[in-house]
């Protein structure tokens, strides 16, 4: 269970490709994708609410799903969907139900969601819900939005903005990122270029194991079903399992991986642009990531976690959760407040052994914990750490090889208020 | 781990004793013990802060202890003591410090204020800390207020009153129970008349395993330390581990309970007043522990989960808690929203396999979901159970033999105003 690290920069990987991004690009960026995101009465506020995106041919696809014990109905039916043939021509995905808890009718009404947008814009294709647990969904509108999506499929920034939007809930913002990628002796000499975009939604329920969060990242290489797969795991661990908002994990989480629309040999571990696929991959999944934890509900501030010297990674990662998932430390952190002691506390009870006299604590660069005992820092010099959006805390637990990281939000009186009646 | 079940009255044990509630009984209510609240600057705010009992004589005591890796320095040198000797005849509890994190020279001080006490109030001797963490105990006023202390202790109702007082930090009540109880044929024909008293801190950090959470109990009846040490972990498991307030777990948890007092052969499980002494027992801790969960910070509505029809007791615990700890499910609590698909997507990752087709809800007695599938009750039915200030919630999971039950709080606004900024 070693999470991968990921590369601040491309230039880590100590290789010769190159990874631009594209200003203002996301999932349509990637030549050969069309969609859009188009209003049909899901949600009570009236904007776009179900979102189409179309390949001109199957590309292969893998998804990685929620590990709820009551996985929605569009999870159940496109995970099987992609066990039976890893591939994928279309996607669907409507917010403002989730389709969850919605027994036999949810599984009918999802598998009605593929029919109906493989009959008008080819298959297999795929579907993906968010929203209100246990109401079914109002069929009428959700068919009369896929038609309508069929009809304005574009690949131009516009339709690319309206995709993005159209699969959000309390999001306040879309979440989209795209790079362009060149591997100068990629093929037989020549300069291989490729684009890899996604999309990705969720500000609630955001925790590790992937909490009402759903992402779309797709690249236009040819890459076959099993190391795409394995890429897809690689690049969850180390972008979307490194979140935390509330620590709630939801019915319908999804993750999906597409890749195609391009002739010729699979890229593979042993390709030359292998390595700059999965550095690509992980940048975009890392900025979608971090978009969706700036964007977690009433947020005002994000904590950075870095845990060290843990015996293992396992155990690093089970004490950075249990930071992360602290109330006390998401209010102190709201408030600004240096209260590192609620840090060493929630640490305390992750189910890890840890020696006290070994524990190193810095918040922002400064040490308020040296060798298990209080530096005696002066308290405005901690207070200083606190003040800015971003707050970064480092947690040695000892001499071990064990690290883990993880980000944050605080706990503000918006967050209450955004979910204490959202069904209402 | 089958955690007893608690009597609703006692008369549910089918003996002819009887428990009688002592209007305004708290500790001192026991016979045997005096006690008082001093003010010696450890809270800011001027009030009492540091709280004294002592007993005639050496008293048979144990205790339960906090599980953090991390435990206060208080806890480390209790816990040592009673391990050494189950006895205590004085015991001395501070707010406003936790002496938690304050290394070798926490340690001394906890042993300080025990030699202080032992000196000028009897051997042997415990100390209980609560309050901020990391800052390390200004001794000199410590020192003061226990010799103050030491001069103002009484047995009567105002004593009593002190006392519940000085160990409270972001509590906005004290938290007392006692009861009188009757045995008509105790020891030798004649009725055995005993009184079981306690008080408890605790409104933050509250959650199963116990958080931030002080209690002591005691009981004037000579009960041997073996079956002492037996009922403390029955009366925690049916009491204190059922409430959950914000899922922290602090360093300073402790329950202690104290026997003595009186001459005569030992309590045991085979002495005729041994079911009135665990029915009494536990009558005081369950209402200790709902004065704790209905103080939780900012709660303004109190949720009673009742998990049935699990596999084991410990899978219903599981889910249990998990859905008392879900943000999601204490928002929606707080706002009165009826939204029950986040109990049910809370109970999913538990950890605990469910069969989403026998699963059933019930909000206030109005079922929300049988046999899995929603009922599609009328809204306002359900809104009607979520108005109160206390909310019933019936989850079953199937049909197995496997119970729990828990209390807990909403999230509020004013939960996260209170810990924004504790230290500052």
């Amino acid at each position: 269970m070693n999470a991968p690290r990921l590369p601040s920069t491309a230039s880590s990987d100590a290789v010769d490709h190159s990874i631009t991004p594209l200003e203002g690009g996301g999932l349509l960026s990637v030549p050969g994708l069309r969609g859009t995101g188009v209003a049909c009465g899901l949600k009570p506020s009236g904007s776009r609410d179900l979102a189409l995106v179309v390949a001109r041919e199957p590309w292969v696809a893998c998804g990685m799903f929620t590990r709820s014990e009551l996985p929605a109905a569009p999870v159940v039916i496109s995970r099987a969907h992609l066990q039976e043939r890893p591939a994928a021509r279309a996607l669907v995905i409507n917010a403002g139900y989730a389709n969850a808890m919605t027994g036999d009718q949810g599984l009918r009404d999802a598998q009605r969601m593929i029919d109906l947008v493989e009959a008008s814009c080819g298959a297999p294709a795929l579907v993906l819900s968010t929203g209100v647990i246990g109401v079914p969904l109002p069929m009428d509108r959700v068919e009369q939005g896929i038609a309508d999506a069929a009809q304005q499929l574009a690949g131009d920034a516009a339709a690319d903005a309206l995709l993005a939007e159209a699969i959000l809930t309390t999001d306040t913002v879309p979440k989209t990122c795209a790079v362009e990628v060149a591997v100068p002796r990629g093929d037989g000499d020549e300069t291989l270029r490729f684009t890899v975009g996604g999309m990705a939604k969720g500000s609630g329920m955001i925790h590790p194991d992937m909490a009402t969060m759903l992402a779309v990242i797709a690249v236009d290489l040819p890459v076959s079903p099993g190391p795409l797969r394995e890429l897809l795991g690689e690049v969850v661990s180390g972008s979307f399992h490194e979140i935390s908002v509330d620590g709630d994990t939801s019915t319908n989480d999804t993750v999906l991986l597409l890749a195609g629309d391009r002739k010729g040999k699979a890229v593979g571990p042993g390709h030359p642009a292998w390595p700059a696929l999965r550095a690509a991959l992980l940048q975009v999944a890392e900025s979608l990531a971090l978009q969706i934890v700036a964007d977690g509900e009433g947020a005002s501030r994000v904590m950075e976690l870095q845990v060290e010297g843990a015996n293992s990674d396992a155990d690093a990662r089970k004490v950075a959760r249990a930071v992360a998932g602290s109330l006390l430390v998401k209010t102190a952190l709201a408030g600004g407040d240096p209260n590192w002691g609620r840090i060493l506390a929630a640490a305390a009870v992750a189910g890890v052994a840890l020696q006290s006299d070994q524990l190193e604590l810095q918040l922002g660069g400064t040490y308020a914990v040296r060798r298990g005992a209080p530096t005696g820092v002066e308290r405005v010099l901690l207070e200083q750490a606190m003040v800015g959006p971003r707050v970064e805390v480092r947690l040695g637990l000892g001499s071990g090889p064990g690290r883990a990281r993880i980000f944050t939000t605080d706990l503000t009186k918006d967050y209450v208020a955004i979910n204490a009646d959202y069904t209402t």
